[in-house]
């Protein structure tokens, strides 16, 4: 029961977050959503921070699950690349969501070291899936370079970020072109046929 | 003495908005740093979010001004943009301070309308800087292309905030480097000799 409940209320607490924000979500706002006392969610959770971490967590683990299921089935190369960013870039209720708990996620880690620790281990999950949707596309970075994939996430998350907090006029194509640009260099961004799309959507979710 | 008051107030939610996160600052907190009355906070700002809206304008404003003594006499070229680039990554209290109150605004900023149109504007003169200190090293973008300034913006942004809010061992020179590349290309990446550094130094600050 115990995990089930957990999870239950770490999804209350992603729906509550990224519809009130972090600043304006209470404990009894995610109770009443997760439709639990208060006292029990006091009995998972220390805290407010607390309960944002875990579900960023939850969250984290879902979107990423989502997204090796999109590219699992494709092989190495632009299509597999491809699927990984409109996978992320899809606009459905569940990665609004995601981008917004993200988004309150770094607001409160700039000052909380221990939600920074998790947001790394994060990071680390998510740039494997980045490394594997990259197989075969980039060579090993040089010498003093970063690598590929925070480059890759650092576009993809400024831009989005451009997209979600501002009018800039970014769909997610443009988006999905950019980062790509940003990765592989000018020369790999070409248009999308609509036959690779349907493969890519077909295999992707 | 209205707009002294005001400046007064807003500097002292900057300094409580990025010591607590918006999520843990209060109007009582604001004031006491300000030195004025709760009541004196009320008369000037009608809610939180409007103090987080007109402290961001402000520090903004401040920034804004700060990047561009740094890099007004200095001539169009690499200088230039290094110079800018400096500046945003100087790690001293008030940048600090004011990445990460962007950061608690973008958190914000994505369920409140009137917010990012606030951060649209203030992007639209952070954007003419970059253009500033891009003046002779990039052509006009190409068709469906984004502008120049939005990629810059969008790879900064992505990589402070993975240094901000990750474990990631990201220096000011690794982010520079990132984004001279992600703006120019790879060709232009080049270590800056320290005679360079010293007159950027010299002229910038």
């Amino acid at each position: 029961m115990g995990p089930i409940r957990r999870e239950q209320i770490c999804r209350a607490a992603a729906v509550v977050i990224s519809r009130e924000g972090f600043a304006g979500s209470t404990m009894r706002m995610v109770a009443e959503e997760a439709g639990v006392s208060t006292g029990m969610l006091n009995h998972y959770f220390v805290n407010r921070q607390d309960l944002l971490t875990q579900a960023l967590v939850y969250v984290s683990e879902r979107t990423q699950d989502r997204y090796r299921e999109a590219i699992v089935d494709i092989p190495a190369g632009m299509e597999r690349l491809t699927a990984l960013l409109d996978a992320t870039l899809s606009g459905d209720e569940e990665m609004t969501e995601t981008w917004r708990l993200w988004i309150n996620a770094y607001a409160e880690a700039v000052r909380l070291p221990e939600l920074r620790h998790t947001i790394e281990a994060r990071l680390h999950s998510w740039w494997e899936l980045i490394d594997l949707a990259l197989e075969g596309l980039v060579p090993a970075p040089a010498p003093g370079e970063i690598p590929v994939a925070w480059r890759f996430d650092a576009m993809l998350n400024g831009l989005a970020i451009q997209a979600l907090t501002s009018e800039a006029p970014l769909t997610p194509a443009k988006i999905r072109d950019e980062v790509i640009r940003a990765t592989l260099g000018d020369a790999k961004v070409r248009p999308i046929t609509s036959a690779r799309r349907k493969r890519v959507a077909a295999g992707g979710r």
